[in-house]
């Protein structure tokens, strides 16, 4: 209970949504760098159409470099089958599937309803053979969406109940930044009272400043999983008013501080930010704890 | 249970530190938005000597202002005898005195030792006749200290019961951004232990990012009261390394959104925002909410 996973997915979410192109040579020391910080999980990429976005066209290549770091679990995105197909020949460990429960971001974002999405995971799932990725359903605008608005909890714990008949896991994302931490620790509570352990990850986004202390929140709803950005980094490029994720280097912080161990070291991931900054000049970006520094005499998670 | 006090200290603790200084005239203006969006509580300014800190100059022609606005209590801090009797004859409703439990600190920032600090805070207590103001005892950096590193919870603990023999009320504050949510969990549960419902306000800063995490935490171990400060400019002067406050805007929205009503209203706050702006242009001011705005159907608690 001690003990969390934090996901990386700043190679995937913070570079997708970035003003400016980090070169695939980049990608990798970055890549590296988070491996050697002692990031267990990183989402390195997406398998959408390169017409669509660009940034994640090399996303086969950062894939197979990944997949030489040992010890790390390499995630990619898949929007669709012919995404899914993409993954597994690349190889990525981890196949993580958006599911919208808001209509209006689904189609905007996967050109399929809700339940063509839907669909669209149970064919991969039944696709994959013995010894295949794992396979997570991640339930979008769960806690509401800038399109729609309001998006109904029983629409998140329907589509949560039915990803977890197909999926090896069931995350729920704030897309788009409008959780807050009574919401997370409800939601959370009643998906896991329908789906029990295969609910594992919590995916925030810090749009309005509320990511640390949602991720406080489902952590103390026993939340043991979470996706972060490094320097805050990602945004939906179809949801607008989308902005970063919650900051890797300040969540990272927060728990060790609190006595949870992440198994991540700081100094290093601070190091990592640098060869981010390094990779990616042009771009903002954001965090609290690499530039304050360490407390003195702070002392990590034993 | 449902309803909490923010507190604003951005005409204190922010002007305190801001790089530019606001003229008198825009203090008022901005003084008179945050009530007029609902702040009930407003600290104006310090009673310090004013080569030390000009930007405080004119708190007693402030305090006087902030007196004629209806349902606002006026806070102003006193960091020794002197200031008290300033601002005891300027007419604050209530006085905060810091007493830090980093002899270090205490010593660079009001020239006394914890001990002789609370003397001090003793016989202005004593001092005060009938019919006057409330007096606070702050223990300042309750959570660590950039010059001391750690500060013992004993001395917190220790601390705040003799504040509580002699002030009306009892706040711990995280001077420098030091704390994260289950030691402020843990430090405001012993502390209540000893001095009960006298223990009232926190204050934290954002220096790491964790000021919101922190005041979700302090609000699940029961505290109902709140410093924040506009924009997050904060910082103490005689504390290397602190920087701004918890964000007045930011944490509103955070507790509204979570159905715990405050008082205040968001839009008019983010007017005030506009006008502390207006008065302070060169400052830069941080928060999420008031970039972002309200989410799409948001409703305030009611």
């Amino acid at each position: 209970m001690s003990e969390i996973l934090i996901c990386e997915v700043g190679p995937r979410d913070g570079l997708q949504n970035a003003k400016h192109r980090m070169p695939t040579a980049a990608k990798k020391r970055w890549i590296d760098a988070l491996a050697a910080a002692g990031l267990r999980e990183i989402e390195v990429g997406s398998f959408v159409p390169p017409r669509l976005i660009p940034a994640m066209a090399d996303t086969a290549e950062i894939v197979a470099h990944a997949r030489t770091l040992p010890g790390v679990k390499v995630v990619a995105l898949a929007p669709n089958l012919k995404g899914f197909e993409r993954a597994v020949a690349a190889g990525a460990h981890k196949i993580t599937f958006p599911v919208s429960a808001s209509r209006l971001h689904s189609e905007a974002n996967v050109h399929m309803t809700p339940e063509q999405m839907l669909a669209e995971v149970r064919q991969c799932a039944a696709l994959r053979g013995a010894g295949g990725p794992e396979i997570e359903g991640a339930v979008s605008t769960a806690f509401g969406c800038t399109l729609q608005g309001e998006v109904p909890e029983d629409e998140v714990v329907r589509l949560a109940a039915a990803l977890a008949r197909c999926c090896d896991a069931v995350a729920l994302a704030d897309t788009v930044g409008y959780a807050n931490p009574a919401q997370v620790k409800r939601l959370f509570r009643r998906v896991r009272g329908e789906i029990g352990d295969k609910l594992e990850g919590a995916h925030f986004h810090n749009t309005r400043g509320l990511g640390l202390a949602n991720a406080l929140a489902a952590w103390e709803e026993g939340v043991r999983a979470f996706d972060a950005s490094m320097g805050g980094l990602g945004g939906c490029p179809f949801a607008p008013g989308a902005s970063g994720n919650v900051i890797t280097e300040d969540l990272v912080y927060m728990f060790e501080a609190m006595g949870v161990r992440t198994g991540i070291d700081l100094e290093k991931l601070f190091a990592a930010r640098a060869v981010l900054v390094e990779g990616l000049p042009e771009e903002p970006v954001y965090g609290h704890a690499a530039l304050a520094g360490l407390p003195k005499g702070f002392r990590a998670a034993a």
